[in-house]
């Protein structure tokens, strides 16, 4: 390889000359640092359409330029990042898409991979590259203050490359994240929405779900709800405080997924609720045994520690 | 007051002269490491049905003397503390009921209360004080190596007084969760299988559930659901790893409660798909922006820390 990435991944130069985060949330201002620390970018221009998104971006020093328009961001970006809601993925294309520079990439964050190629890929000119992505990362807060270098640190990052995909842009899209600390791994857009299904979406909507009912109930006070978190609805509540425009675009935008894993959901509920109804206890214990396994296999892989966490506030002392 | 727990409060004695554990899993030996480095009792006995238990036990110095029988272990005690899975309590209170000192106080640390008591309270002699009890503390581990003594650390306790329960064995018993650093507070067996059943019962079930559906789902490798856990569904494997028996013990105890609570949650649930299913993100938007309220409120009470946690692993580093 040559031209202005060599040598990327030994970290000698920048991945990409300029870089355009469009939208200044959790995950752009966590790129930015990320970028910045690990010297990954030549330049960093940012937009939010939110002026006062804009005023805090610059107070903070998030990016290298904060621009008042889109155009003026993507101008000469050689990486174009969308880092908006889902839903709002097409219109972000179609504004930019005649300011694009021959031979950049585009890229996005989105949570949903099948609706923003969707939306996005119609727009994009000739001679510019498409590469969709997701960093499986984030944190239960959002906005430009959210951010921090170390967010993609060990998670995974999925492309999604579509077959007319230009390799070497792909390889530098690749660096880019590696440089970010982050493990990639390509998919194809159908089992990608489908794993995140499983994994993030189901969860979300039900971790949502209960923390209204729990709401709602008006036999136990919001003030007992809250006083006895701890016992295992605190780690819903953490879930459940992630933001709510992001998520309605991904439930709305990975709708067939997300309705085939919640249909599966209830299906064992019900079965498992039998079971309590009948006093089944072989049923349940059987159950229980299996989901442990599941854990276990979840600590071998890295993805979080042995450590017990439910005393996490009252060890903190 | 006088007698053996004088000036307990201000740390100054035991509050019990001999303490019995019943049962030696992760309560029970945070219960011993506890009262130890807090000098709450004179001396703790210890039982456990099986042998390797009770060898354990031995092998780490869990409790002052590990009995070879339950009657040893009571004789003589001040406190008898239940710390068996809810299904057990009863043949446990008849086993020890003839070897309970006058005076004694009996208490558990069971789940559910409801059914405990009808469970315990028949076999409770006259002259020994039954004082059901609830720490809201646990981790996903179990077993007596899984103790430690920082626990009950500003978590809740839980007392469940009974109509005749004596003020002065109350107080006492208070003493004792205080001194090992949980806050106390009294409820009775009605309200706490409610409150617990919203707050941990039910979202223990969900998230074995939804561990369980990931695991079944053939399209979705385990690997992969292991690999991208992080993405949200962690945090439910962390609870789905709970101790089965004593969780099968839970839902068949707490059957009533449970049972409403899953019906409050499938209905909303559904509400959700539909709103999901019909395209109706403000209905979705609305309901997300409420359950984050609640988050807001669980960090003010001191129950969980603001930090953001998805990215854990992450920014171990």
């Amino acid at each position: 390889m040559s031209g202005p990435h060599e040598g990327t991944e030994t970290g000698q130069g920048p991945v990409y000359e300029r870089v355009a985060l469009i939208g200044l949330g959790l995950i752009a201002s966590s790129m930015y640092w990320a970028m910045q620390r690990a010297g990954l970018a030549g330049e960093v221009m940012g937009y939010a359409r939110s002026a006062e998104t804009r005023q805090t971006a610059r107070e903070i020093g998030l990016c290298d330029r904060v621009c008042e328009s889109m155009s003026e961001a993507v101008e000469g970006a050689d990486l174009v990042m969308l880092c908006v809601p889902v839903g709002g993925m097409g219109q972000v294309a179609e504004e930019i898409a005649p300011h694009l520079k021959p031979g950049a990439t585009v890229s996005d964050v989105g949570s949903v991979k099948r609706a923003v190629i969707r939306a996005v890929k119609p727009h994009i000119p000739d001679g510019v590259h498409f590469i969709p992505a997701h960093p499986l990362a984030g944190t239960e807060q959002s906005g430009p203050r959210a951010g921090f270098a170390t967010l993609f640190e060990n998670r995974w990052c999925i492309l999604v490359p579509l077959e007319e995909t230009d390799p070497e842009a792909l390889s530098r899209l690749r660096a880019l994240w590696e440089g970010m600390g982050a493990h990639v791994d390509e998919m194809d857009a159908d089992h990608h929405d489908l794993v995140l299904a499983v994994t993030s979406h189901a969860p979300h909507l039900i971790a949502y779900t209960m923390v209204g009912v729990a709401d709602d109930l008006g036999r136990v006070t919001d003030s007992e709800v809250v006083k006895y978190s701890a016992a295992g609805f605190r780690d819903f509540t953490r879930i459940a405080a992630s933001d709510p425009t992001m998520w309605r675009d991904v439930f709305l935008s990975n709708k067939d997924a997300t309705l085939e894993i919640l249909g599966r959901f209830t299906e064992e509920l019900f079965a498992l609720q039998r079971a309590i109804r009948q006093g089944d206890g072989d049923h349940l214990h059987e159950y229980f045994t299996r989901t442990r396994a599941i854990r276990r296999g979840i600590i071998e892989a890295g993805q979080d520690t042995p450590a017990p966490d439910f005393g996490r506030a009252g060890k903190s002392k």
